[in-house]
């Protein structure tokens, strides 16, 4: 973990957490607005993408909210209302997309330039939530990667490297240990946030530091 | 659900459904919060007390927030923050008190009094989280609505009443019929709102009416 933050930005303890699932769309919300939050305040973020469907709901013994009876239904009609109340580009998918390809490609290009891997994560989350367009494939994320100048085939040769495979694996580890179990997950001065909805309370926090 | 509507309130189908569990922390936020809002819009409330961990988490298949790995911790953090943050009395208990016999007596004296019963949840409620006071025994029930001038056996006889206690099985399963699966849950105008986090969109539909 201590690595893991000396190679992310300037402020080091200071930096807010955002951990996000690319299928996530309140993730994609709260990706609109924490850097702009974080910068009224002097913080930096680090984006740190997690697979709640594929690992985390299993940790928890959960199904997924879309897959809970209910709750999916509710899910429909809440994230297309609450993206107009934040004053976000939303379309809402037919079906969530498979975050795997996206994640895997973050943290490998973050190895190389954290900038360019937020900046490959804001473009995916875009094509996804806002232009309506499924992220899933490999082909799809190495053309992003691609309009950011990184070699198509660099980038598709990556998402089949098992090294790579494993950096995503040992990120979504570390976020289970931090506690982390949903999107978006901010962590502040070690204080936790669950929820596009707690953004209110980031804010309270980082203006205060205290309740 | 007509029959419940029609002997609650002169407002008929402009009043706001505020559906929540006596064991839940932010159900009892959302009561501090909602009759004030509605008001201030000219709106009526109805209270409807039901049971999440007992019937609806059952429904859902999944287990109760407090026993969810990851989760459970989480909202013994984020439950007197936000309480905090809403500007709520709030003291938060060892652990949740059994619901039955609070929303017994409150689809009990509903049938009489319809402004008693919204008496007696509200002082149960103070009772259990702004006093952290166990709310869960018949006696302590009785004892709350004594103070409001309901005759104590009456109480603790009606609480074992057959047909009281299908009054309550009747109004969970009403809840579960209109996609109510969580505390506080509001149904404004057909909009379904879960959680106490949702208010500001509530009272953004009240003001405008749509999204």
């Amino acid at each position: 973990m201590t690595d893991d933050r000396q190679d992310n930005g300037a402020e080091g303890g200071t930096n807010i957490d955002f951990y996000f699932d690319f299928l996530s769309s309140y993730g994609y919300m709260g990706s609109c607005k924490i850097d702009e939050l974080a910068a009224r305040f002097g913080r930096q973020v680090t984006w740190r993408p997690i697979l709640l469907g594929i690992t985390i709901f299993k940790v928890m013994g959960l199904k997924a909210p879309l897959e809970t009876p209910l709750k999916g239904d509710y899910i429909h009609i809440d994230s297309p209302r609450m993206a107009k109340y934040l004053g976000v580009p939303y379309k809402h998918p037919a079906q969530q997309p498979n975050p795997l390809n996206s994640a895997r490609a973050y943290y490998w290009l973050r190895q190389r330039d954290a900038s360019l891997a937020k900046d490959l994560a804001k473009a995916l989350l875009v094509r996804q939530w806002a232009q309506g367009i499924d992220i899933s494939s490999a082909e799809l994320v190495a053309d992003e990667a691609a309009a950011l100048g990184v070699e198509r085939q660099e980038t598709l040769a990556a998402l089949q490297d098992p090294a790579v495979k494993q950096l995503l694996a040992d990120a979504v580890d570390q976020a289970i240990a931090e506690g982390v179990f949903g999107s978006p997950f901010f962590v502040v001065d070690g204080e936790r946030f669950w929820g596009v909805d707690r953004l209110p309370l980031v804010e309270h926090w980082l203006e205060h530091g205290s309740w």
